[in-house]
């Protein structure tokens, strides 16, 4: 009997509403400490203070929903084809969920799992980015704190500031059923490699890559709105960023021109300043990532139209950048984690789906339209293929009631609202015959 | 854009109700032929007729169910937290799912795939065994003139009769999203592992090592005849069969002696023959499998009861064997895909969990009891950690009502009933804004 | 122990997938019957043939719908706050139901009622309308048959050609949990009264006053066609049929024109003719209805803009009319059960909302508009107040996956898809206790 | 626009999510309070401290699950059989709720609606019991002081201390279309009456007559302490106190004794004093209602082994009351609101389940069994008809996650739990066009 085991039983004795009601109090302890959260994370990560407050309350936000769950995660019973024959679905906690957290959201993503890992009846077994410590330990004391207040074991929720080597163990441990991670399509395709090895379940949250198609009946002043707060906030190190922009050929120069000259008009600084639009990216390899990524673009025939360098100061600011290119170039296929946003034109919504759907990532993607027809073709199984669908909104801004994730090489998983709680638990399919006979289905008779 | 997806286009223009229509067609296609397809399925695969015509009722009940399912692939309105906004999780099709079958259910698992496959608007492309190619033209031929029927291209399902080298080409075909594969674990952790590259979705039905637990307030009669039909019925070739039979030790040598004494009366023969009980294993093969896993078995300690040996006649006939083993045996955490049974001793309920879980397998498992406190521990968070739970039932029959389908090496894939229908399609969740204001999640403001 | 219960045991005993099974048989006999079917409905009703086949077949797809639900008709397992307790919601039948149908409708009615009350485990005690005895009598023989052809009693379908004094005796019947009425808001309301004085439940499809509303931005053609099948189908005798038309100001007139111009060419004449669009009004007391109501029309100030006159001949035929009238007159609040539409002029959205809900009625309800905004406000908490909210299509027309039924005076019953299984059931909440402690609710310690 | 309407529009302004916040301040304000408003209800009611502190208790535990359901308030998206076409099923809020309550649960019942309405988007106008004003007025002001802290109009919530005139008003307001009435069968049938004609829709709550049946195989120990519990609980005025309890024969008079035993050493006294089980009955009202009960069971042949007789003191304190008595006694059938429990005898199960369905209530329900046979019986078509269906635990003590309620002359209502908030909020099933085309459902052409 491992000691994660020994561990848990504390956490699976106490029915789900009592594992809500704990919850309950992690947000409490978390909305006492809203305001000094938010900055840390905005002061580690690097984006501006109200992303870092909107972070944390994404983490309350979570904690509210899951205590309702936690009265809710229900089974079924189903109709038995046989005499005396009850046949339920039960629903019971996995023991032990891992979660692999990025940096660009310290926190966000762990409230996503943690939330619901805990009221369905599992340990948590956190690693956060090696580059944001102080958010992990921050949080995993005060959740460590409502944890001893109920006489329950902290080890209950554990956490690691480190970097690969602990990634791979949790994804290699047989001890962890599931292991949630979040990061780039190609470390997450190694993740998914181990834990399947070992018959483990992974939720992938990989790269996104989400393009962003403004119709020529669009709502103009509302897209351009749109696509400087999807491309360029938190300083483009969303997995929700919009990196492709499809206009329509008799909207484009004009949506582009509004854009250029927004662009020019970012504030630019210190994160935690007020007015401050776009804080630095989040290392010193982010930023030689950017240059790297510019250069590769100009080679492939990207035009720059506005932005391009990095800017020098003892920061690791760059300048938010667009890009005219050619939907042909092969860095548009790719993510490229800051504030670069590829412009391309379309003349029809079927060319510009196409386009949306041509990469191998599926998180997020919006058009901004004034047609119904136009919507519901765009949600519908011609639309797009991404696991965000939005309309008349920037790519981003999931709230946490619907299920959050991404198709093909996004992974495929679902955090948050919907019956995302499922993944964190396992499924049983259990017939109870309480009468004496032996009806066997499909009307077999044996022997 | 692909031929499969060309092909697509003529299932997905087709609303979902229309689709079930088809399907509902194929099921009466299917009920005309029941009695003749029933008996092409024991002749071709060796199971006794009984069980042939029941593999084919159940794809029928499939067809049924699925008719009534294509009025009902709900999607979610979930209330969002911004004015003028709606909040969608709609479900689309993938487009074409690929099905690989196993010989011992020649057409059930297609069934429970293709059906609903078909209503959720995906194309099928099916490989059956190898060693059935009759039951695969046969099933092909009646949904193809169905198809034909309603003026739809046949191709929307297509079958393969061929090996490894065609599952490989599924599995690696970046036009299929989805690969359910059902075969031993050893194989399907390869298909994984191809599809996994590819950023592609599995469905597994894996190896299973079942369990049926007797404990000693059980009603013992019932529980006889329920171990003979798990253990020996389809020769020990169902994915459910019981392989492992835990005894509380107050009731252990009677049961022994009742089953010993089954065991000798059990008809074994030609499986059209009426009154066979047993009819041959699947392929010379299988009869060497099983010649070799019975010495494996005596090398490890294994005492035979009853059986233990082919029968020397034209056909692949084994004896259906008892085998009293050590649990600590490493023969008995293996599938060995035949007739053979082992029984183990314990003194209680925990022990006899612990034991059920105690193999890399998750498909079904079984206990016996009169104690409510006994049912609802095992099928609760410390009970048993299969996907399928039985009660006083054996091992193997399952409904189509409920999800099918194990945890752990068995794969974790869920078909049939429940929301198994969700595998078959992606997932969406879409925001609409239908105001002209902006607002953002979490209540952020931007610029 | 009431007869009801003895006939009613047959049917209980019968898991609900075989239920399922049997109306499968009923759908199966239903389609081979179509053609005849759906002639004696248009022969006997006077509806045309194309709506008499519409009614069968609408009968025939519950048939199909209900087979998948009998196998989906779920109970809950919601987590209990108290360890080693077990909480359910299980669904039961609830015997017998009563179900009186309208002479408009002589079958589908009856079809939604009977395929769900069936698989929930129900009896069916059905009273036609009076004037359709012949419907009646035949649709009982088709499933006297089914129900005789599976060795079971065909009292578990009973039915009854007769008047009021049998829809009495039916609510007043203490051994009839459920009543489902269908019928006038006056007749309606007294069932109630008599079925609530038992503390029996009623389940009620009453009058609808349906609106429809073309905005300036509308698809007018699409509009056009779809008020004139909404307004003169069934000779104006639908529940859901169009009595107001509400048309911005804007295209008031051209919409106008339009219409008079195609109602001019509405062939009247035999139901059973080819190229008929109008058949009779079901009986003289009809027609004579008919003839009170355009003088009550004119006395209010109505103009008629085209009909408004019966047609001297055999049958009860009247002409299809529309009235110019204002809003405010009190003849516009009723139902008018024949072919005659009130058409009035709009000039904003809130306007037209506003007048569509300002009736007793809450049935159907339609816009024609090319704007999301207009679609989603009407659709939502500000929007039409009614069960059936449509857009771009007539005020008919359900299909039978969603929850047909209205609200305020048309009764608040929901019959066919979604949920509507429910109210022909009963639901307990269950709470087990498998250990042997006796942990209270909200924590109480007692004694 | 009426003023409820008015005030309701800043209700459903808020998205529900934002409601659902209001809510939640809501239960942190009564968690400040719990202690104090606990013993206030104690007081004004007369119940015990611990029962009034798990009284407010509930009300805090609802208001916690109810920000989870301000998220779940799902509607669905039901596949269209027609192209081209959306099929909606959307929730709106109903406008205003008034929610009448009964003095024996001054503020959980409240809760139960207020806290559902209120997320669903209604206003609130609540009566509470003419006897409890105080528990009233200091619940209203604790709301009112959480709308004025989110600038939200007081009006949203308004309540009255009054008597059944205000009910009258309620029940006959046409602004208000769902009346939520707890009370008695007899005032409930006029208040449904009264609702009924202006075409409003009713949640009842009525009366119940409970009753717990002790098998031969059951944990007696558990039982006697659950009968206690049952019956002298609130000195018997909940509405799920066991009032009937059924002994099978061959543990009868071992039961009758211990429970006597329990009954003489019942402290009884103050209620806010520690130790004390059970205190005054609500009135002096009710204390002559008890003494006309007692009366009235000696006149038909009941025999008084313990109790029966009003307690000489300040207070209205009543003796816990067994009474052996024939289930033919009429006095049987009716709930008489005290503390006073009839016993009787059975031989089986099946007589057991008559008995228990012989009453026009029901409500609650229980057995104490240990074989699962019984258990699905009981919960089964044949087994209990009530809307609360127990096993090993009393006939109360409901969680709010599963639906409260009762059928027959219970009333029908369901809230707290499970989908009871559907009955908030009012269905409409919208089916959208976004094509070109007009394709009738059921394949009908029309001209």
């Amino acid at each position: 009997m491992s000691l994660f085991y020994k561990v848990n039983i504390f956490l699976v004795q106490l029915p789900a509403p009592k594992r809500g009601e704990i919850v309950r109090q992690i947000g409490d302890a978390l909305r006492e400490k809203l305001q000094h959260l938010g900055r840390l994370v905005s002061l580690e990560m690097g984006k501006i203070l109200a992303e870092g407050i909107g972070e944390v309350q994404e983490v309350i936000d979570m904690c509210d929903y899951a205590v309702g769950l936690s009265r809710q995660l229900n089974g079924s019973i189903v109709p038995s084809e046989r005499p005396d024959h009850m046949m339920f679905e039960v629903w019971n906690p996995l023991g032990v969920v891992g979660v692999i957290t990025a940096f660009n959201f310290p926190c966000a993503v762990l409230g996503w799992n943690a939330c619901i890992a805990l009221v369905c009846g599992n340990c948590v077994v956190w690693k956060g980015a090696p580059t944001t410590p102080l958010v992990t330990i921050a949080v995993t004391k005060l959740i460590a704190e409502v944890l001893e207040k109920n006489n329950l074991p902290s080890a209950i929720f554990t956490s690691f500031c480190g970097g690969a080597e602990i990634g791979e163990a949790i994804a290699k441990d047989t001890r962890i059923p599931l292991v949630s991670f979040t990061g780039s399509s190609k470390v997450g395709s190694k993740v998914q490699k181990f834990v399947n090895e070992r018959f483990g379940k992974c939720l992938l949250e990989l790269s996104g890559n989400n393009a962003l198609i403004v119709m020529d009946d669009a709502n103009i002043g509302l897209a351009v709105r749109s696509i400087l707060f999807a491309a360029v906030g938190t300083a483009g190190q969303r997995c929700t960023t919009c990196r492709r922009l499809y206009l329509h050929e008799s909207i484009y120069q004009s949506v582009l021109d509004q854009l250029v000259g927004l662009y020019k008009q970012v504030k630019i600084g210190d994160p935690l300043e007020k007015g401050t639009l776009v804080g630095p990216v989040h290392t010193q390899a982010s930023r030689e990532n950017f240059e790297k990524g510019i250069s590769t673009i100009k080679s492939q025939g990207g035009k720059i139209l506005t932005g391009g360098s990095v800017i020098e100061s003892d920061g690791n600011f760059v300048q938010p950048t667009i890009v005219e290119i050619s939907s042909d170039a092969s860095v548009v296929k790719e993510e490229l984690f800051g504030p670069v946003l590829y412009v391309m034109k379309i003349k029809t919504l079927e060319e510009a789906i196409e386009l949306n759907n041509s990469v191998p990532q599926g998180l997020s993607s919006s058009v901004f339209t004034s047609k119904p027809e136009t919507i519901f073709k765009w949600i519908g199984p011609h639309g797009s293929d991404c696991g965000i669908v939005n309309v008349n909104i920037p790519t981003n801004g999931a709230e946490i009631g619907g299920a959050f994730g991404g198709e093909k090489a996004t992974g495929g998983g679902r955090e948050a609202g919907s019956d995302s709680w499922k993944q964190y638990m396992r499924r049983s399919t259990c017939t109870i015959n309480y009468g004496s006979e032996l009806p066997l289905a499909q009307g077999i008779n044996f022997g």
